[in-house]
């Protein structure tokens, strides 16, 4: 038999799994398993009346080039109308300035591949998105965890951990933070400390990287548009690579996100881009043009921030009727996710096992930690369930949280 | 100013550009440019009323997973599907060896990450498709080059050059090969040293990357299915990596392509996938495995196959009459490409520029080359355009070609 192992590059040897795909494959193979998993978007908001009505125009025929290979850089009329899309967001962007990614997962790879040498700091947030510490790993990136408070990042340790890692001699390349409803934790990070953070990035000569799938999806009760206004909106100096995607305000299934950054650097992901998929789908990125140019997308947000909103509520309602004595959490403002602290003498991995045996499941802490802490915490995505699942969820979590099974 | 090159990893210092991507940046600028540039199929053969009934069906909203997230691996029923295209080309598969890829151009890059460390070599022909010379150099291969006569990749010269890598004491990984209708020079690697590289393979204990994405576009003139028989059908230890795709049956825009290999990869190529992507587009992955399931690929290949060997009649022709005495060529089996040698004198550059200036388009032979040479040779796609651009885009070249301007 062929040993395959030696085969292995050093990336290919050190390969990190997201635990949010691996929680989506146990998800894919249960029966009667409410889900609080992965953070998938509720089908049943995506707009499938127009986006059956703009693929029958697309594929009518009488443009070829619909279903052709596309530039890798995107298809033109979509770049120019995201220029006005992150106009609404308070970014001043030119089409130089862009690239269509697969999602922004691609665009964080593209990031790690393009500017990531092994062993440079990439400093994220303690806890942090587990497809942003897949990807900076693969790329053999360090990477070093900054404190969060309930406003976000935290500023003080921002600096203490940089200067650690300074006297060490590291090279500190990156900060990736998600300012907007943080996967995990579900926070923002407050308006005040923006601009702060810029300052700081200019200061010690860090590139941040802001991920912001989730800017739209504010909850009315509680915040505003003008809460979520992204960091690259007060860039002066490029120092802010930029990222959002369709993927929660239309449908993840079309694999379309964007980049904004400097125009030298938008060239080498380009580049990278090249070797990585040539281009991404070029029906997909149509389909989105469409739904942006048809005001879709601006339609629709209304909807999703009412909807989230209300099963955000249907599950603290049902946490604190069932297990308010169990969970410590913070409510979030926005977004898919509540970020729970179990109760003590209990662990992430603990108490999923027995959740999985009670027909329910989360994502671990843990996962979303890059110093080996969060044993204390799990994630719960209210997205994708349905009201009555939500409550079914937080019925069977109750449960494995008794301190009746604690012992067992 | 922020001085952006010192953040660039060694990758993002050494990003290679694909040469068919620059052209096709040319093509899309161009007015009234006949382009024998890029390797695009003809759209009009896609089936565009099939195609845009299965995407009615699918977007009727009664499966929300149709735009969902979907599993990195890939969509469980195309899988299986494909596990019968495969059996029909001669390769046994299971669907824990098939992994769903972004374009087969995600395929070579999965296995350049996952396989390839800096310096590693990665033998290819000479001349070979340059979105795979590109991504083996991202990865920090050391390329090297075999050389091809009429029948494909010279078994000499293969082994010739592995004795010479090998005593120098480079770690020899990959051999890289597109047996069909070579991209660029069309040419078909004879069956008897199909056989013989699959020894080969073996005994130097070298994997293999067979790109096979224009097997069934074989010209019934002057081949057969059987002549097109993927190595990996033979291979019986699992050294083969196959590629493939409907970029060139279906159509490009969809974006899906899959790789067999041994399951022990197939789960790192699935690891190192997810935070690539996390996904291929879900929709298009859904439209292909309908395309599949309804027989729309299988009741289009007679139609491809007659149409792409019609045009290349039409090339030929027009070559013949416009330009016979000033170009030499082998006359293709199969695929969308005539690879051409230009008159003694006169290089792929020069040619290319007094090309653009008279409205024609084409790749330079050199890009091909991973050892610089090359550039007597040029290649010229006849796949996309119609014959009547055909005929004007060969005519417009042959006046480039005359003699009265070589000195030009």
């Amino acid at each position: 038999m062929t040993d395959f192992e030696k085969f292995l590059s050093p990336t290919g040897r050190q390969l990190t799994e997201s635990a949010i795909r691996r929680m989506g494959t146990v998800v894919s193979r249960g029966t009667d398993l409410v889900s609080f998993a992965p953070g998938y978007p509720d089908a049943t908001l995506f707009p499938w009346d127009e986006l059956s009505e703009i693929s029958a125009s697309l594929l009518d025929g009488h443009d070829g080039n619909a279903l052709q290979y596309g530039p890798t850089r995107g298809y033109a009329p979509l770049l120019e109308s995201l220029i006005g899309v992150l106009e609404a967001r308070g970014i001043h962007a030119t089409p130089d300035r862009v690239i269509i990614t697969s999602g922004s997962q691609q665009g964080i790879d593209l990031i790690a591949r393009v500017l990531v040498s092994p062993g440079d700091v990439v400093m994220v947030e303690l806890p942090t998105f587990t497809g942003g510490i897949a990807a900076f790993k693969n790329a053999q990136a360090r990477l070093v965890g900054v404190r969060l408070d309930d406003d976000g990042v935290d500023l003080d340790d921002l600096d203490v951990v940089w200067q650690r890692e300074h006297r060490a001699g590291h090279t500190i390349k990156l900060l990736y933070l998600i300012p907007n409803f943080q996967n995990p934790t579900g926070r923002l990070l407050a308006l005040e400390r923006r601009r702060r953070v810029i300052e700081w990035a200019g200061r010690r000569d860090v590139l941040i990287v802001e991920d912001d799938p989730y800017g739209s999806l504010y909850f009315e009760d509680v915040a505003t548009a003008a809460a979520t206004r992204p960091l690259a909106a007060d860039d002066e100096e490029g120092r802010v690579l930029y990222l959002s995607t369709v993927s929660k305000t239309l449908a993840p299934g079309f694999r379309v996100g964007w980049m904004v950054a400097p125009p030298v650097l938008i060239e080498r992901f380009d580049t990278a881009k090249q070797s990585t998929d040539l281009t991404s789908g070029v029906l997909d990125q149509r389909v989105v043009y469409e739904a942006i140019r048809r005001g879709v997308i601006d339609r629709l947000a209304p909807a999703l921030r009412a909807r989230y909103r209300h099963k955000r509520d249907v599950m603290e309602r049902a946490i604190r009727a069932h297990a308010g004595d169990r969970l410590r959490w913070s409510s979030p403002k926005g977004g898919f996710f509540i970020w729970a602290e179990l109760p003590e003498g209990r662990t992430d991995l603990d108490v999923l096992e027995q959740a999985l045996a009670h027909g329910v499941v989360f994502v671990i802490g843990s996962a979303f930690f890059v110093d080996g802490s969060g044993h204390e915490t799990i994630r719960l995505s209210f997205s994708a369930p349905t009201s009555e699942r939500i409550e079914e969820g937080v019925r069977r979590l109750a449960a494995v949280l008794q301190p009746a099974l604690t012992s067992s």
